[in-house]
């Protein structure tokens, strides 16, 4: 039995796609235990099956740790307040990315030995149904070479234990494949790898190759990573648009999509980012799940699936006893 | 009448890929004038079309410009060289990026004023036909705020002279819109940008927008422009794995590939980087293209229309009266 604490009010799309989202998940998943935190006249169709905490306060997007911290009565603040206080498994929220990662990190503490927090989540690669493990991608915006080292063990564990992949490989990410290239930290975390023999380190990887199926886990600093992360959405997001395009001109085209409209299907789930919902932060004292702040109830949806199969994983636990 | 220097034996693909493409231009512009720098033996075919000079070392793929520099009797450095002796237009190599660009840099040195030189090239958009200039992507490893801030006075002169567009506007490559956001790098040249009241700057972009057809400039770091060119590359790649494959299902997918394949066709040229085939090293005293590493004939012979262009539209000068 899970109890998950759900901050509903702060992502683009209001408390509407986290109110569709639950409820879709509680038809599937009765077995789970939600705490939701928001504006109570908006959850109503909620009452009876979650738990309700009332908030008035709604944090604003581009809001910082101080903000939140002083807004006692946001959802936001309230639900991390809940997760501290102990008895839950996860809290999730799709509201500023800065303010939720760096409150949490404030309320929950690091988990001890660990120096740095990473956002982490899995990409979707051209080996079907194997994922790649890319860390930091956004918690910081910039990383020592002791740091990078640690994402190293971090995403490792992440893999072994979230993913399931026995003796995952460790990349960083790179300018090129050779020792010497890198970012002046990133030269010197390859180093620290190489010193420590860091188990299943395979040093540089180019970002051309992370999606290639080949690596386990790539390691970034948070400011790099999130370019790359972002990127990778932006061009799969434009060339979805294209075949759009080139489907729609006459109907020729329209008859030939009837013909590989599955394939293209499987393709899009593929590389849609909603399907993987939520990053998590990883190396805090609990689950920490950020969905995308442009989530709709399907994402919400894949980012409470994310939380409640960490949640299972005793991924926490398994970081304090490997750090 | 254009005058262009080929290194012909550094690209994955050695010389052939080189005498396939130059050939191809040569029928189509019988104007320009080549100075084909390589083993003599291999580049036989080109006899009487082109200026043959004979150089009997090849650089590795991995080689920096020391290693360039001893290499007295290679194509790379004796294309360079040719270069610096004047009387040339460019200079285009499929060779080591670093020994190519370093060599230039050592031989031909910056234009005066220009702190550090940048590896530009135009990115394909939304728009069609719009394209977006991103730069540095790869010459250097880690950029100064200063640096930063010239690289958006090239980018703008490249974009105005180049791609011809009006007034262009300058964005930083950054991990979200708003001001407070950046590496610590990039927040020091937001500050630049603002003091110095740069014409057109528009503030940061996400990553994830740059494609979108808004930008005409995008200002980043070489380590992290470099994770955006390959992720970019990389995903592109990707997809078009993915799109092919939907259609190789059955008789019926391949009888809807027929009525979608000009749309298709369009989408992957757009996407394709071997399209735009060259970037060039900007801020130095020539015009200096490198061509992909993995080059083919169709790719280089892209690199080539781009050394064409560049030195028909006199961006060194441009750049020397802008710095």
């Amino acid at each position: 039995m899970s109890k998950l604490i759900i901050d509903a009010m702060g992502g683009d799309n209001g408390s509407k796609a986290v109110v569709e989202a639950l409820q879709n998940y509680l038809e599937k998943h009765p077995d789970t235990l939600f705490t939701v935190v928001g504006k109570k006249e908006e959850l109503t169709e909620l009452e009876g099956k979650c738990e309700i905490v009332d908030a008035r306060d709604v944090v604003p997007m581009e809001a910082g740790a101080l903000e939140v911290m002083r807004m006692k009565d946001s959802s936001m603040f309230k639900a991390v307040d809940l997760m501290r206080n102990g008895g839950y498994d996860a809290v999730i929220s799709a509201g500023s990315t800065g303010g939720f990662l760096s409150t949490a990190t404030l309320c929950l503490k690091n988990v001890p030995g660990v120096l740095r927090s990473a956002l982490v989540s899995p990409f979707p690669t051209k080996i079907k149904g194997k994922q790649v493990v890319v860390l930091d991608i956004g918690a910081s915006n910039e990383n020592t070479p002791e740091q990078l080292y640690q994402f190293g063990l971090m995403g490792k564990l992440y893999a072994e234990n979230v993913l399931g992949v026995k003796e995952p490989n460790v990349y960083l990410l790179s300018n090129g494949a050779e020792e010497g290239k890198g970012s002046p930290e990133s030269k010197l975390a390859y180093k620290l790898y190489k010193e420590k023999n860091f188990p299943g380190f395979k040093g540089n990887i180019e970002a051309r190759y992370v999606l290639n199926g080949e690596a386990d886990v790539v390691v970034t600093d948070g400011f790099t990573g999130n370019i790359f992360l972002k990127g990778v959405e932006g061009v799969a997001k434009l060339m979805s648009g294209m075949i759009k395009d080139a489907f729609k001109k006459n109907l020729w085209t329209k008859l030939g999509y009837l013909h590989v409209h599955k394939g293209m299907k499987e393709m899009k789930e593929t590389m849609d980012y909603k399907g993987t919902g939520g990053a998590m932060l990883l190396g805090i004292n609990g689950v920490v799940v950020k969905a995308h702040g442009s989530s709709d109830a399907r994402s919400f949806y894949s980012a409470l699936r994310v939380a409640y199969r960490l949640a299972q994983t005793d991924i926490v636990n398994k970081i304090k006893e490997g750090i």
